[in-house]
């Protein structure tokens, strides 16, 4: 993340404490999906699990982009199979206006303990990762009320009521903040920040809507955590998403890594960016596949091995550890 | 589309005809979707409404991009408001060794009639747009059964059957390159080929699996009709797509249309790209939003102005009627 020389190419994976894991699904039959983020112990264990199994270079906090929002009252649930779903989601300025600022500390006490608990449980030997949804994600889904093909709603309202829609960015911004300096506290060495939606935007949207708030947001951080800045769909956001801030940059699969890296300038480091679904076929493909990748960064300091997104709940658990083996193998520089 | 000058730039609108448009629904009341492609009667006439009732400066075939797969056996049906389903769909080597060559002719001759029926109607005050599928988007609907989110059984083929993968999009594009000319043939003056996915590919799976087969595709086409080159999601793909072919590429809004355009080179037109989501504000919003995309064309001969994407079907006509008239007045150079 310091684009420091290193002896093999960092490797982790987002999701990589997931479905496709049969101790994660072990873990899942025993408890709901919100309940498992709201006990420390048990979330702890599913962040754990793929850091024993993959020998992957970082662990990342199980939790959810949502958890945060729970206090605004707009009624979340996660319903099965079926990703989450915001039953009174907020389409007007009047909707907007109602809204308190959110008391991170007392909405998401257990995600700081969880932090603490794997930062000891791990006492250094790879580091932990923090994350949230940016802003601009989680608005989406409070104002589409879920998951959306269009968001027709978002983009009405940042068109056409743009006062409100900056008033629910702000209070996102501010506590995306402390959410995430809180979870440095506990011990994350690093935070990524996934702005997973933000390339359904054109980019004088992201200019208007979205990248005043992600400055600010960054500029508020805990100086010494490197923070990576995530998004999808994102080929012609990549810029201005740097200008934004991060110290690395998160690439989708839909760039080629030397050109987008050369495009975001050498002096930021990147991660990726492998397409999640090559994980399906074997492993001879996926050898070509990562070959591809390391010969795009060429060895250059401050390439961190990822997927485009996250892992793919059908992923066999084999194909994902012969990832890790090699990109640890081919990256070899010792 | 030949890059020459005109009185003031040229704007039509991808899926003009359809929903938001009453005298569409009217139609669709009496006839099923399938029923109204297959009536060329019906279908010509739903081809010229928008051009009486917007004044856009070209029609375009009323058509699906799925109709030339009927003969293929995969079970083509089109369900109510769920779009396409192909009941057997193509997921193996063998399913794809067992397919015979598409007989254009014998499929889809009430499209051919239908764009006569129109290039008659209109006499020439303003062209006839013909338009295919291209061959990657119709074979993820062949290979997924339908729309899809991630395209892993598409991408999967790809990657572990590619010589299947080859087959099936050289059957597609020998069909593609019939069925265009044919149209070409019955009056359309130009025809657009939809790469509408395409966008989900890693470029390194575009120039694989994709690009040859569709510069053998447009290398075929008649000479003398211009063709569009569109996809959605594709700023990383765009120089990629100049390459295949296309005097014409289709933008999206994900893009800076100045940006894309000095990418591409300033020696092949560009068309497009609004955000379909902008029409669901006013007309001022939306004249703030045409000045800045004709700003970026600056007035340089070549740029058709279009939507990134579809008109949405619950887009007030009235706004659509205003976004023609907009384009026409801010880009008047007489």
């Amino acid at each position: 993340m310091r684009r420091e020389p290193v002896p093999y190419t960092p490797v982790w994976l987002m999701r990589q404490a997931g479905r496709y894991l049969p101790e994660y699904r072990a873990m899942r039959a025993r408890l709901g999906f919100l309940e498992l983020c709201k006990t420390p112990d048990a979330a702890a264990e599913v962040t754990l699990q793929p850091v024993e199994r993959l020998s992957v270079d970082a662990a990342i906090l199980f939790a959810d982009i949502l958890l945060i929002v729970e206090p605004l009252g707009v009624g979340l649930e996660f319903e099965k199979g079926e990703g989450p779903v915001i039953h009174r989601p907020l389409r007007s300025e009047r909707d907007i206006a109602a809204l308190r600022p959110i008391d991170v500390d007392a909405a998401v006490p257990f995600v700081f303990e969880t932090a603490r608990r794997v930062a000891r449980a791990l006492a250094g030997r790879v580091p932990l990762i923090g994350f949230a949804g940016a802003p601009f994600t989680v608005a989406s889904y409070l104002v589409e009320g879920g998951p959306s093909r269009d968001y027709l709603y978002t983009k009405r309202l940042m068109y056409e009521e743009p006062e409100a829609w900056h008033r629910l960015m702000e209070l996102l911004a501010a506590a995306t903040a402390r959410y995430l300096n809180g979870q440095i506290a506990a011990g994350a060495a690093a935070v990524q920040l996934f702005d997973s939606w933000v390339g359904v935007l054109a980019p004088d949207d992201y200019r208007a809507f979205v990248q005043p708030h992600m400055r600010a947001l960054i500029r508020t951080l805990t100086p010494g955590a490197p923070v990576i800045h995530f998004g999808t769909g994102t080929a012609a956001l990549l810029p201005l998403m740097r200008a934004a801030g991060g110290d690395v940059i998160g690439l989708d699969w839909r760039v080629d890594l030397d050109t987008a890296w050369a495009t975001l300038g050498h002096d930021v480091a990147v991660q990726g960016n492998l397409d999640p679904a090559v994980l399906l076929a074997g492993p001879p493909y996926i050898r070509q596949r990562v070959k591809d990748i390391l010969d795009r960064a060429g060895g250059r300091p401050g390439h961190i091995f990822n997927l485009g997104h996250g892992v793919l709940p059908g992923t066999p658990v084999e194909h994902v550890k012969a990832l890790v083996d090699i990109v640890h193998e081919l990256s070899d520089r010792r």
